[in-house]
């Protein structure tokens, strides 16, 4: 029966078996160290000819380094620390290749991201998908304890929700069909049959802008909700950032200590996050001289440097209609406005979440549709929603990887997915 | 404070608020019945003019099918059942449109198909959505639970899993892509990193087949696992099909009433599923009349014949190589062999599960490339694998909607999924 690396803290004295990969060695002579990786992470393995026998020692010093080790022995303490080491009795070496790739010298992003098959060993890169997917878990599991249903929209779609110039064309059947950049128009088909569901999905953009925060390909979730409003709706998205990452911190602490990561900046302060309203945006950032016209959207250093001032998450609000997508509702009162929000993270980082009120009215959506240059025909469907039973309705949509960007401190996004796609590489 | 239809059997007595779509009503002259539907299912409202005024009374009779409602009353009991019913007080009617396009009178599947956006408020739709939702919770709670770890795989991709004939081809800025059909060969990539990782997404098949059983674009959860022997493979396939099954009976038996199954279908019956080798499978075939001979694969009706005499499911093991594909082990002490298995689901249904333990050698992996015309250049990362620390490992890929299927008792895949994509369908 074997253990895993994370579990040897509370087993000192026993004798315990482990699987893993020779992740680094050092020779001192009578003693070899080994650090051994597993799925979890990390442990020291220490070996000398007596206890591990001549030959086994020597097998274990000739190893290429990544080779697969099954090992035995006793965990014990490493002097002077509070972590713990195992003392080598047996090991098993499975044949590996000589000449790992990736060593302990820099390596550029280029070389790395083609070897990201390889590089996904690495300790970090590790660490960062073992966040990756506690924060998939903790998303699903908060929305489904609070009553979401999970709804999957269809990836393959005739309808471009914001015009097709972002989108990835494909060939179905011998008829165009797009990559689906987002899932909330289907979504407002499932609350009229569940209330609330959330879509958990990968999320297509054509863009060809090589930045270090977009993907063409990303993961996102999108919940939506029947008989919630503008404000219900950044209330939710503020009780589901403060449980996701909660429950990050919680299951993640030992790796977002390797990022170099305080777990304590995931518990966030107590007190709602604020709201600024488009115009009070506007006036901030004319007191840091970014002047900024009537109607502009804000670009990503002006969310950046807004955001440096808060020490939580806060919400522009009510934004120009004419920075917002066509099915945005306008505000009762000013309908220059959109009740439509951003969500961004504090300390300099910006947004991680668009959200908003969808339009209730069928011949206003119309208009907005003609306005945009969008086919209507392919719309029929949506407007329907309208027409038959329509509600007030939210929603918004968080890009997994752009939270973690966050959560894990990265510079660059290619390192929050297993395999990054961006305008110069599809591969491997 | 509005509460939800599945929750009023606890609240006898108790005024409540509820919130929903005008799903059916029946005018009984003094008396108005009429079922709401809300996310959680259908409740019957009576109205009359004595507690709920004239004014009111005349709007819900005049009300379109499928209006928003909110209404307040009190919980009382169905006379001579054990349901309850609300007694109205006060109701407020959003504006909706007359002519709700899907009435009582049976509909083709086209047409209901081309209005899916609405046909999904049906109450069995609607149903088979919620059992959806929880199988695939129960699919990744169970997955978390047992220490994996979730790792999408990319979508579009440079390499074709098991040849190019059935894959859709999109411009990624002018070059060739794929949309995966599995995130298998990837998820190999991530165990040398996680140890046991699970894949959980869309996968997109060209088969330009008409049955009802196959979709174009469908969800898979695919665990792939380090140190997992083909044997063990089954044995955990075993325990998480009867965790799944058993949260999806705990969670939605209410819904699974509604579909016409019995909760108790879901609860296993005690004892391992029982693992057929192909030859065996052959002779049992054979004896039904349906002679294959060796080294044939197993048809859908050769499948469902033989899962007819089964209570559990069960195993068919050890397919010969040139059944599956490429990548699969062979078996030591017989070649011709693969270690490879399908689970079929019992009482005549058949496939749901495809599994098996992966090739460990590169030049054997290498060579199987070749023999199946596979480039060998978009491959070479896969090797990579093999010739770094290459351990023995296992997998296996489950389809939702095909498992859907079983648990709903459904004839079609179409119902199991909100927006079904067909050779013939690509919208809404």
């Amino acid at each position: 029966m074997f253990t895993t690396s994370d579990r040897l803290g509370g087993m000192p004295g026993q004798k315990v078996a482990l699987r893993g990969w020779l992740a680094a060695r050092q020779d001192r002579g009578r003693l070899v160290f080994v650090t051994l990786r597993d799925g979890q992470g990390q442990v020291q393995l220490v070996a000398s000819k007596q206890q591990l026998g001549e030959e086994e020692l020597i097998a274990l010093r000739h190893a290429p380094l990544e080779s697969a080790l099954r090992v035995w022995g006793t965990v014990g303490s490493v002097p002077g620390g509070d972590t713990v080491e195992l003392q080598l009795e047996r090991v098993e070496i499975l044949p590996s290749a000589d000449g790992f790739p990736i060593g302990r010298k820099e390596h550029g992003p280029e070389f790395l991201m083609e070897q990201r098959h390889l590089w996904l060993r690495s300790p970090r890169q590790a660490a960062i998908m073992r966040v990756r997917s506690s924060l998939e878990q903790a998303c699903c599991s908060f929305l489904h304890s609070e009553g979401f249903f999970r709804f999957d929209a269809p990836l393959m779609t005739p309808t471009a929700c914001e015009g097709t110039t972002e989108l990835f064309e494909l060939d179905y059947f011998g008829l165009p069909a797009y990559l689906s950049q987002s899932a909330q128009l289907y979504s407002e088909a499932g609350i009229a049959a569940l209330e609330k569901v959330y879509s958990f999905g990968p999320c297509f953009r054509a863009e060809k802008s090589n930045t270090r925060r977009h993907l063409t390909e990303f993961w996102g979730v999108e919940p939506e909700m029947a008989w919630v409003e503008a404000e219900e709706n950044m209330r939710f998205q503020e009780r589901f950032i403060r449980a996701i990452l909660a429950a990050v911190a919680e299951e993640r602490a030992d790796d977002l200590r390797l990022l170099e990561q305080d777990p304590a900046k995931l518990m966030l302060p107590a007190g709602g996050f604020e709201v600024l309203l488009y115009g009070e945006a506007l006036r901030r950032l004319a007191g840091k001289g970014r002047v900024l016209s009537w109607g502009k959207d804000l670009s990503v250093e002006d969310e950046e440097a807004l955001s440096a001032d808060f020490d939580r998450p806060f919400f522009i609000y009510k934004y120009p209609v004419q920075c917002r997508a066509f099915y945005i509702e306008p505000d009762a009162r000013q309908p220059e406005l959109a009740l439509s929000s951003d969500c961004l993270m504090h300390g300099g980082f910006g947004e991680i979440i668009t959200g908003g009120q969808r339009a209730a009215d069928a011949d206003f959506l119309l208009a907005r549709i003609r306005e945009h240059g969008l086919d209507e025909t392919v719309f029929s469907w949506y407007l329907d929603l309208r027409r038959y039973g329509g509600v007030p309705h939210s929603g918004f949509g968080m890009g997994i990887e752009r939270m973690l960007r966050w959560i894990c401190g990265l510079h660059h996004i290619r390192e929050t997915i297993p395999f990054a796609r961006t305008p110069q590489r599809c591969r491997p």
